[in-house]
This record gives C-alpha cells, structure tokens and sequence, in this order.
C-alpha cells in the first residue's frame, strides 16, 4: 500500500502543500535586529535563520534532527556506456554506504546528521531511455512514494542525495526535457568522461530529446528519471508536508527537485541550495530556479555530500539566530 | 618575562619556523588517489586534507582540539570619528563574549572548539596614528608577546580573530602601508559608515600615510596596529612553530597576517583563508596573499565568526580523508 497509486496522483497534491509561516518570519526577523551584531553583518546567516523559521513556523528554532538519505538506482541507459565507471558500482558503493565508508558517512556523522540509504530495485535497471521511457506510470509512482516515506516526521531538517552509475546523463535529459536546449547545455563529464566521451553522452541524449519530444514534467520524469531521482521528487515534497526544510545537494538531485518546482511555481520555497557542482548543467538549473548555494568547493561526488557540508552553516546561524544576546541584554550600546 | 622584548626579536625568529612535512603529504596524497570516490570529486576538501597532513606531518589526521582566540583592543583613532560605534562598544562587547551572548561563541560551541577572550589593555587605548606611532617598540613587542602565549601547545587547528572599535580603519591604513595604493583601495565601510563616514576614514588614512611615510612591515604595524592586531600575528607565527595549521578570519585578520608574509616570504604558507569578508580589502588582501577563501556567505561582524564557521569545513575534510574506505577495502570497481 503506497501513498500515491500514479504519477498524476503525486504531482496532483502539490499544491495544497502548505507555504512559509509570515508570522513566525516576522517575528525572527524582529529578533534578528535586536541582535548584538551590526545589522546585516552575519551576512546570508541571518537570511537562512529567517528561511528556516518561517518553515518550520518557530521563530528561535533549533536544529537537532537533521536527516540525510541516499537513494540508490540503476539506469538502462548505462548500457550506451555514457560513464566512466560500469554499472555494478552502484550496488557496491551502497555496501560501502552500509559499512560507513564512504565520504557522505563521515559528512553526515560530523554534521550530526542521521544517515540512510535507501536501494531501489538495483537489480532491475529503469528502462533505457534511448529506446522508450525509462519508468511505467506504476514505477514512476513506486519510486515517488518510497521516497515520500522515507522522510521521517521529527526530522527538522532534510538532506537528500543519490547514488546511480549513469545518472548525469538522466538528469541531463531531464533539464533538457523541462527547460529546453541541446544535450551540450546540460551534459558535462559526471564522474570523469575525456571528450570522446562527452560528445558521445551528448549524441546519446540528443537522439533521445528527439525521440520523446515535448514533455510535461512528470511526464519527463518517468521518461529520463531513474528511480532514485523520483524518490528524492517524493522526499523533497513530503518534507513540505511536514514543514521540514531541505537543503539541495548537487546537478542530479537539483534536476530531480526542479521536476516539482516546474510543476507548481513555489514548490521549492523550502530548499535551500547547499553546494554548487562544477558539474555544468547545475549552475544553469540553479539559476533557473533562482537559487545561490551555499557553498561552492569544487565538489563533484553526489551521493548528498555537498549538501550535508551545509547543515553546520545551517545549524550554525540557528545557534547564532537564537542564542545570541541582544543589545539591551548585553548592555552593549548601538550605533 | 614575556617572549619577546623587542618588535625586532619577533621578526628576528620567523626565518626559523618548520616548514611543511613533505613526506607526510606525500603520504597523504596516495592515500587520496585510492579512496572510494572518482579523483578530485572531493574537490577543495582533497587539497585542505592534504595541506593539513603536511603541515601537521601525519598522513591520516584527525582534528579533535580546535581552538578560537578573540583579541580585543581599543583604538586611539577612534577619536577621529571613524567607526559607526562608539569606542566603548569594545569593552561590552568582551564582557559579551565572556557571558557567552556573541555570534563568535554560539559559532565556536557548534564548531566543537575551544574558545578564550583575551583583552589588551582596553582602558589604555594605542596612540592616535593620525598624529604619531600606535604603538611604541616595547607595546608592540609586548602585545606580539601575549598572542604568542596564547596558543596552546595541544591544539590542532587554530582561528584567530578580533573585537576593536575602529580597527578596519586601523587594517586599511596597515594594508596600504604594507602594499601602496590609497585609503580608497583599502577603506570600506566597516560595521556601517555612510558615504560622508566613508569619506571622512579615507582623508584620516591618506593623512596619516603622508605623515608617517613608507615603512617596513614591523614599522607599518607599530605604527598603525591596534594591540589586537599585533597580538593576532603573534598567534598566527606561534602556530607555525607548534606545526598548528591556521583559518583566517576576516579583513583585519588577514592584515594583521599579512605583515609575516610581508617581512618573510611564506610565513602565512600554515594558513588557509576561512570566509571572504565584503569588506573589499579583504579581496584586495587574499588576492595578494594567492588564497581563496572556503567561505564567502556575506559575512562582515569580524570577532573569528567567518572562520570559525569554516571549522566544520576542515572537520569534514579530514573526516573524508582519514575515514573513508579505500577501493580495495570496500570492493568498489575503479574506472
């Protein structure tokens, strides 16, 4: 019994997903200015406490619960060798994820965040998406839905991520189907293709755009997505639901979460954008969706990384929005 | 009986401080290539793990006592009307920082670190630099003195950072001695000047360093540094002696920093920036410095905040580096 028995049925409730508190924000950003600081100097600090105490509608929040989960899927479409790395790496890096060690197991631990993976059929790849859709209406809402319930209730923040050999070459399909363009716009050399590689990445996709034509978003979901990247769609709709807010990690997860804000404007209000990716086709999402990371390291692995290196700026202007004294509680004198 | 009974005596000794461990970074980067991620997909946290190995010489670090120092001082240029807050705002700022109500400590406790106020003299403010020297030799050697002692011999990772009442007039005046230019090339707006305020702190500036002439860079801090700002380089250059790596803080931070590097070519190498400061000098300071900071979130309150906020960051890196399982260990395929 899963939440949503189509596709149509999941993107069909997002807008009746609830918005931001005013009035919690309101009286934040009252307290922000009572703050022994000069107003304005913790810079985009004070803009994430304000976000996130309207979300979560407290206006001197706490962050205790932060969860990270990494969703694993196959992608038929490994089989036109558009990575540098073969398919089988998928299952054992979710091994590594279960043994602790892999790079978003330290992040995560040192953030303070609870981890999971979460594996999504990785014996039965999606469909290869240069011959047909990727996913079946019934795939696309499985997925959508194992990712809806991934999101646990008393988590206050979400960080989500992905593993899935072949996956920028889905999520460049997909930013291709929703905002237009050519496969070069989007595509760039994931985890480590040389030119040749690229340009036949490219060659794939583009014959593919071709072959689908203009598609609706959850419609270029089920078409490109792998299963991990409608999971995240889920999760990063559920914790609406339940007001959580979510930091956005990288092109894969961002190209998954654009799906949402294509089909209801506003749906990513709660997300903030964690880490820019050097990888090409992320900074053109981003900027579609009006987001500036947080971070921007050079970071190119996935698997949540960059965005679960946020939660301590994250955590750290919550300390700062509401723990810090005020001018008259200091008796330190204003300007 | 303090370290250093001269300003001389301090620059004396830099020439002698270790350098990097060679071996143990080298260690540390074959360690790198065989973790379980495709190469550099770690991006700038691959190059801080290995900049902290070699200065640390230990190829598999962990970080587990940072510490963060705020040195406080009052500046007699403040008479000159240059700061948007009245000079007593130092003092009830430090008592702030004791009682625990400052964005350093909330910053500080989240980054796991230890944290200390040290105070120089706040009742006896440095000369007035717009008629004569701050500081003479012996205050100058003094205040080096004391952040030179204040770094303890058991941390790991060390943030310096300052509360002073005028003092970024104090850092513009100190970089412009140090690298030519004008007072509009260094001066910016500080915790609030208007354009009139702006003005007004660059003729204070291009005054003095008509007055006082080209000057080397003890003489330019003697001359122009608050006690705060001696004592910041004097930590900075214990740390390379106890192979303590180091995060930069802000504007007044750096140039406080910059006068090692300017009286002895690669002192400031133990050294990563944490967080660019809008303050536009700092740009103007990393830029010469060849560092680019892992941070740049708009961040402008001074007091370590942009640093210590970066903690989490070489925390992480670490993590990844010493932590991780390598390709052999957890039976993933390589490219």
């Amino acid at each position: 019994m899963t939440p949503f028995a189509s596709t149509d049925a999941f993107f069909g409730q997002l807008d009746g997903l609830p918005g931001v508190d005013a009035a919690a924000r309101a009286e934040a950003e009252a307290r922000n200015g009572q703050l022994t600081k000069p107003p304005g100097a913790l810079g985009r600090l004070e803009d994430l406490a304000l976000w996130y105490a309207g979300w979560r509608g407290d206006a001197r929040p706490v962050l205790s619960q932060p969860q990270v989960i990494v969703f694993a899927g196959n992608h038929g479409i490994a089989a036109q060798g558009v990575s540098a790395f073969p398919a089988e790496v998928t299952v054992q890096m979710v091994a590594n994820f279960r043994a602790g060690g892999a790079a978003i197991n330290q992040i995560a631990r040192e953030a303070g965040a609870r981890f999971s993976v979460v594996e999504l059929e990785l014996e039965r790849p999606t469909g290869d998406f240069s011959a047909g859709p990727a996913m079946s209406d019934e795939e696309c809402a499985a997925a959508l839905s194992i990712g809806w319930e991934a999101v646990e209730a008393g988590s206050d923040l979400l960080v989500v991520g992905e593993m899935g050999i072949a996956n920028t070459t889905a999520a460049a399909a997909l930013a291709l189907a929703l905002y237009g363009g050519a496969a070069r716009d989007w595509a760039g050399r994931g985890t480590g293709l040389d030119d040749a590689g690229l340009a036949h990445k490219c060659a794939v996709i583009d014959r593919a755009a071709a072959l689908h034509g203009d598609l609706g978003p959850a419609e270029a979901l089920r078409t490109y997505g792998g299963r991990e990247m409608a999971a995240m769609a889920g999760a990063i709709a559920r914790a609406r639901a339940l007001r959580i807010p979510v930091v956005l990690d990288g092109f894969i997860t961002t190209a998954s979460a654009a799906v949402l804000e294509c089909a209801q404007a506003g749906a990513l209000d709660h997300c903030a954008a964690g880490h820019r990716s050097p990888e090409p086709g992320h900074s053109a999402l981003l900027e579609r969706l009006g987001k500036v990371p947080l971070l921007d390291l050079g970071m190119r692995l996935g698997e949540a990384s960059g965005a679960a290196l946020a939660i301590p700026v994250v955590r750290a202007a919550l300390a700062c929005h509401s723990g810090m004294a005020t001018f008259a509680e200091a008796g330190v004198s204003e300007a």
